[in-house]
């Protein structure tokens, strides 16, 4: 088996909990990959030799991003949708079903190629683990292809035809629908659950008959919640144990006290508070209290079509009082900690070595730089991409 | 001489002001390049031949950003500074002093290829004309080569000796030095000049006396005022009929009908208010007068180390009230204008053939897929970078 030995790593993020500080930072670095797994971590000057090496050039590398949160399966584009809003027209309750429609006239092919193609872009960016949700089918055969087709590009899929109830169907016969045969369909592809608990969209009791059905059927459930408004949805988060919760822009304090307590994952989105110019979630408050947060795009098109998780770290330490470590941390260990790995997210000896090179010394860069693709090398399973 | 058409152009945006709407924009469109300038513009069905062909895949194609406000000329970093400011603590006013001490201390080839880089980064994110200010240099022979090193790499080069009063320095000691010894050794290497009209930097006298002592050497006036609180400055810019004053944060209604009447370009800079967490300036507010708006990026190591123009473009649409197509033109169109250049900024036969291709199918998308690098192709006087 070879091994490769990364050498001057400028500033080394390792999330290693034996290591000090929230990041487990070692600076002047040296990592050692073998068979895509990372074999050593540690100072550069105490470095095993290997059979290969590659020089960081000064660099900082981190682990991979995992972003837990998003919804790439769809066709159409809703721009227009989006300079309109930011002209001062309020959010289309239509918005989802404009989607529904374009990827439910889409070909296998078409999907799949749109996937593929922000999945690269992801990439590109230093994601290297995806969830991807369905949502836009809402049908069985329309949410089971989502998801096989999510499938071919990531382990983490999550089936979400409890996304919002379709044009002309009956809240209570739909739920019975997604909780039936639909769920039946989508089970082989999928390894997880969701439900959009939101006024408008599916209520609490809804809610849960959908998540109790998933785990059921052999699905963790996750939920998308107290979004648009204070709301009921991490109470049920918190009470049934969830691994992770999405949103929490709306909470009060019993809410806050459930997450800490179930160990729930709050999952911030602020690329959508950004793209719909709403309040952001306080992330400040939950990691005081106690709560583990995580950050992840949501990228979908329509309240947030950016895939970029270097974004998502400007926007946490610029609006919601989270440091760069925190939000390094929050895309990094906490991602995988929302998506139940512990292979992924920290770079120590028997992990996966996924991990993204920044053209800067340090992970505060990343905040220090908005919007500067400072991104330059993205390695998977021990191999650059 | 070669000509080149770039055909299958989803959206051309040409801002030329003979087309519809601001940005001047055909769809389906080709552009024929001739010896670096634009030798035609129009519908793809009109093109005439060309000696080669580029297919543009049905993106996006605009003029490239011309970015009329940034500081790269500088060495050492201020991400604790960073940090720091996000963390709560206020914001340090030794900021320039630290970067100017850096500077001094840097050797000539040091800081070229630390220009050269952020050149490099700017234009890879579609940049193809760039400002460039002195400023942390502060004596003569350290402002000399500042402006020496920064014309390398641009012709729009900006004297701002009168960025901050050196420690030690009597303010009306150090205006005689800029005006005089100063002002000879920079005059060479610079177009513009420029001062930083602010509470805590220099007063509008001090202002005043830079600007005129400046048009007297040939060097036309900028200036940035109004960033940090209400003050003299715009006013002085409008009286002196300036091409640009930058910031305008803190603007009455005066300073509004002054910029109006005068024609000066109100250039403003959301990332720096992104960067130091304060309020954004009213673009609405001053298009709605008739003012001209530009944005720039301001990069810099201290109040904004952004050197994205789209990141400018998603915050001026989601913060500041501008459309996407406002944002564009004023990234391109007055960009050029406040440069003075009317050969760049658009893209009109007879202009410099500066664009870029988007890895989308309309400009709206740099507003709303923020933190994207959708920018895939950058040329520069009809050839690729």
């Amino acid at each position: 088996m070879t091994s490769t030995l990364i050498h001057n790593i400028g500033e080394l993020v390792t999330n290693d909990p034996e290591r000090p500080g929230l990041l487990g930072i070692v600076e002047d670095a040296a990592l050692v990959i073998e068979g895509g797994t990372v074999a050593w971590v540690g100072p550069a000057a105490d470095a095993p030799t290997a059979d290969e090496a590659y020089d960081a050039g000064g660099r900082a590398v981190l682990p991979g991003f995992v972003d837990s949160h998003s919804h790439l399966v769809f066709a159409g584009d809703r721009a227009a949708e989006f300079a309109a809003r930011m002209a001062g027209e309020s959010y289309a309750a239509g918005g989802i079903r404009t989607t529904v429609a374009a990827t439910r006239e889409a070909t296998d092919e078409q999907l799949t190629s749109h996937v593929a193609r922000l999945v690269q872009e992801m990439t590109r960016q230093g994601t290297t683990t995806v969830e991807i949700k369905s949502g836009y089918g809402l049908t069985t055969k329309d949410e089971a292809r989502s998801l096989a087709i999510a499938r071919q590009f990531t382990d983490e899929t999550t089936f979400l035809g409890a996304h919002v109830v379709p044009d002309g169907t009956d809240p209570a016969a739909y739920v019975e629908l997604v909780t039936g045969a639909m769920l039946e369909a989508a089970r082989p592809h999928a390894k997880w659950i969701d439900v959009f608990c939101e006024r408008g969209a599916f209520d609490v009791e809804h809610a849960r008959a959908v998540l109790v059905a998933g785990r059921a059927a052999g699905l963790e459930g996750r939920l998308h919640a107290n979004q648009l408004g204070p709301g009921p949805g991490v109470r049920l988060a918190a009470e049934l144990g969830l691994r992770a919760v999405d949103h929490c822009t709306y909470l009060d304090d019993v809410d806050v006290d459930d997450l800490r307590d179930s160990g729930t994952i709050a999952t911030l989105l602020p690329g959508v508070e950004f793209s719909t110019r709403q309040p952001y979630p306080d992330a400040r408050r939950l990691l005081d209290a106690g709560v583990r947060v995580a950050l992840a795009s949501d990228c979908n098109p329509g309240s947030c079509f950016t895939s970029s998780i270097p974004l998502c770290i400007a926007l946490a330490v610029r609006e919601m009082g989270m440091t760069p470590a925190e939000a390094v941390h929050a895309v990094t260990r906490r991602g995988a900690d929302a998506l139940g790995r512990d292979d992924i997210g920290a770079l120590v000896p028997g992990g996966r070595a996924d991990l993204v090179m920044l053209d800067a010394p340090t992970h505060v860069h990343l905040a220090y730089r908005p919007g500067v693709p400072l991104v330059t090398g993205v390695w998977r399973a021990g191999r650059p991409t």
